[in-house]
């Protein structure tokens, strides 16, 4: 049927991952997503490898970008120079047509080049994504995801007690501030249209914000028993066994039977019952006093296994249980063929390519491939001659004088 | 103003994390959120530490969970046995007033008690946030937030390259779940009563598929090229200098100057401006040839300054640059206190409590605290009498009957 954000139309003004992750969120949910690109730039994802050869790389340019073909995907792109009074005008007039903005340009910048919300239509709804907030007195610095990691605690919380804090292996904060902002801007949606205020909102997304939301008790602790957080690695003060363990195929597994419960179950997995009733291994306490002891118990038995029969043994005693997946992993693994989180995306430089899919799914409803990420302006004609009624003399003119 | 999902009602049957998270965002954005907890027990997190004593903690029990201080806060606790024929029909007649149900059962729980989605209004909208998601070949299978991490690929991609894989500071899934959940959720809210559809809608988001969609380019690599991505610590590929650094305080800085330009900006807050016209250092081309020589350089320098030394000269000019924060750093920082990022939720039980601020925020609107986590069952009486109608005697009955 149709999906939730029919006829909704966002202008996607942002660049790499946050804002533009938000927008193709929406898009995924059904809206309309217009990418405005710099001409003859565009985003800058588009220039980030991991790259495919194509015809023009073997003279000399890198390629198509494999990371641009995920983070690009389900929208069209139409170049338009807002700092030039024109280019800027014409943003004016598209987002008049549109319902939401997605930005993440340094705060005070859609300002100068006269864009900004007090520029449009009030009913519009804004999300303005950037590091420190659109106010504030860091808000004028520079930044990106791995400074929204550090500085909203999360960093210093991930990695080994015993070596340097960690980044997250992918730009979490951009994910998390473009999924929370989408949240605040379908709701803002919501107000206007369904409540019927006919207001739009602005929403002020900083990426350390969503980084502080998740800190769980981090914070509180801090304030009330002055408990400086540290890092854990894979374990958690009194629990055990919870690790990652290596397995004979030299992958990782996780494992998770911290609680007694499951500690007895996995005893039965790894055929040793007799420890599930033993005073010394059949309690949280008892086992959370020899922690090194007890993970090396569990080490000792998935080291003599693959990380397939571990998952096999566990499953069937119902024991929580994962491999830290590869790409490898996933693309072979039975669950995520039979979800089809796996989509084909045709994308218009290399063709078909497998990525993730849309995400969450709708009960009953097909999950649907986006469309593949355009070339820079693909659509400039195209949505500049309907949505504005601009005519080809105007659209060329435009084109030559490097507005669009 | 009147907050945008004012006069919309949720009900939490979750526990933990993702479906009580989801449910709180909802809340955060101006829902009424009724949580359901089992009598006598309640959410699990309300056992989980870190404790502050509390008066019985004195005569044995654990205390007052600062975990559930902050998951569990903004809602109010109604006790149910759902399992119970009458408590599933309590159920079912609160479902009845509400618009959207959080849940994150294992699959097939609710239908087995008679509260599924086909038991109620088909205008609801439906949460169900599960491991492995409502159906395929390992949808019954157990888990919990690190089993989404490892399975869906984040897990192998976190931690340093010549180390095990390491799990992510705060239970990510968990949350990015949670949130991509309440997109959807809220969408579906917006096609029943903005465009009119009056149709509910089940949402089924599975931990380890928020986790995939973040992958960024992890997947459709391994497609393409044949690349399984491995973990990369704290630098990336081709970019130098970009790593965290320590500092004479003990503290670790991320310093982020991978870039040509910001390199050079870089060089003049470390008073070395001659090598920002050094051929052999001037380029990421040369830079990436010695990329180890390249981060002592910069480690050298910061090892001679205290993390706040360090932040200031690479923010006069222009460098993007984060402490690895503590607790105790977001605290103590003016930016964090001039946003309010921190904010004062009244507990129940302990008081005054200062937590993360909810996220993100309206421009001109101001951040209001959330309402302290209830007591268990709190609010039993007022929800079931007020909703359904339910006096005294009821009330007396069903909580004899251990119903409530």
């Amino acid at each position: 049927v149709t999906p939730p954000l029919d006829g909704v139309r966002v202008l996607d003004l942002g660049t790499r991952i946050a804002a533009p992750f938000c927008a193709g969120l929406l898009g995924e949910l059904g809206a309309d997503v217009i990418k405005v690109e710099q001409p003859g730039r565009g985003d800058f994802l588009r220039g980030l490898g991991p790259f495919v050869a194509t015809e023009e790389s073997a003279s000399g340019a890198v390629g198509h970008s494999l990371y641009w073909a995920v983070e690009g995907r389900g929208r069209r792109s139409v170049t338009l120079d807002l700092g030039k009074p024109e280019g800027a005008g014409l943003l004016r007039r598209l987002a008049a047509t549109a319902d939401v903005v997605c930005e993440n340009f340094r705060p005070g910048t859609l300002e100068r080049w006269g864009i900004g919300p007090g520029d449009c239509d009030p009913s519009l709804v804004w999300v303005r994504i950037s590091t420190y907030g659109q106010d504030g007195p860091y808000s004028p610095r520079p930044g990106l995801d791995r400074v929204g990691v550090g500085f909203g605690g999360l960093m210093h919380l991930t990695g080994e007690p015993d070596r340097p804090p960690v980044r997250v292996g992918v730009t979490i904060s951009d994910y998390l501030t473009g999924a929370m902002a989408a949240n605040a801007a379908i709701a803002a949606l919501f107000a206007r249209d369904a409540r019927g205020t006919g207001e739009g909102a602005v929403v002020d997304a900083a990426l350390y914000g969503s980084v502080l939301r998740v800190l769980e008790w981090t914070l509180v602790a801090y304030d009330r028993l002055g408990v400086v957080r540290g890092r854990e690695g894979n374990r958690l003060a009194n629990s055990a066994p919870l690790d990652n363990y290596p397995t004979a195929d030299g992958k990782w597994v996780c494992v998770v039977a911290g609680s007694d419960a499951n500690f007895a179950r996995l005893c039965e997995a790894m055929e040793r019952p007799e420890l599930a009733t033993d005073p010394g291994w059949a309690t949280t306490a008892a086992r959370v006093s020899k922690v090194d002891e007890v993970n090396e118990l569990v080490a000792a038995w998935t080291r003599s296994l693959t990380a397939a029969e571990v998952v096999d043994r566990c499953v069937a005693h119902d024991v929580p249980v994962a491999t830290a997946h590869t790409a490898a992993d996933i693309f072979a693994d039975t669950h995520v063929a039979a979800r089809g989180d796996l989509v084909t995306v045709e994308d218009p430089v290399i063709g078909a390519t497998r990525q993730q899919a849309p995400f969450p799914r709708f009960v009953g409803e097909p999950v649907v491939a986006p469309a593949g990420a355009p070339l820079l302006g693909a659509h400039t004609r195209e949505v500049l001659g309907s949505l504005l009624g601009l005519d080809d003399d105007a659209l060329d003119r435009l084109a030559a004088e490097g507005i669009t």
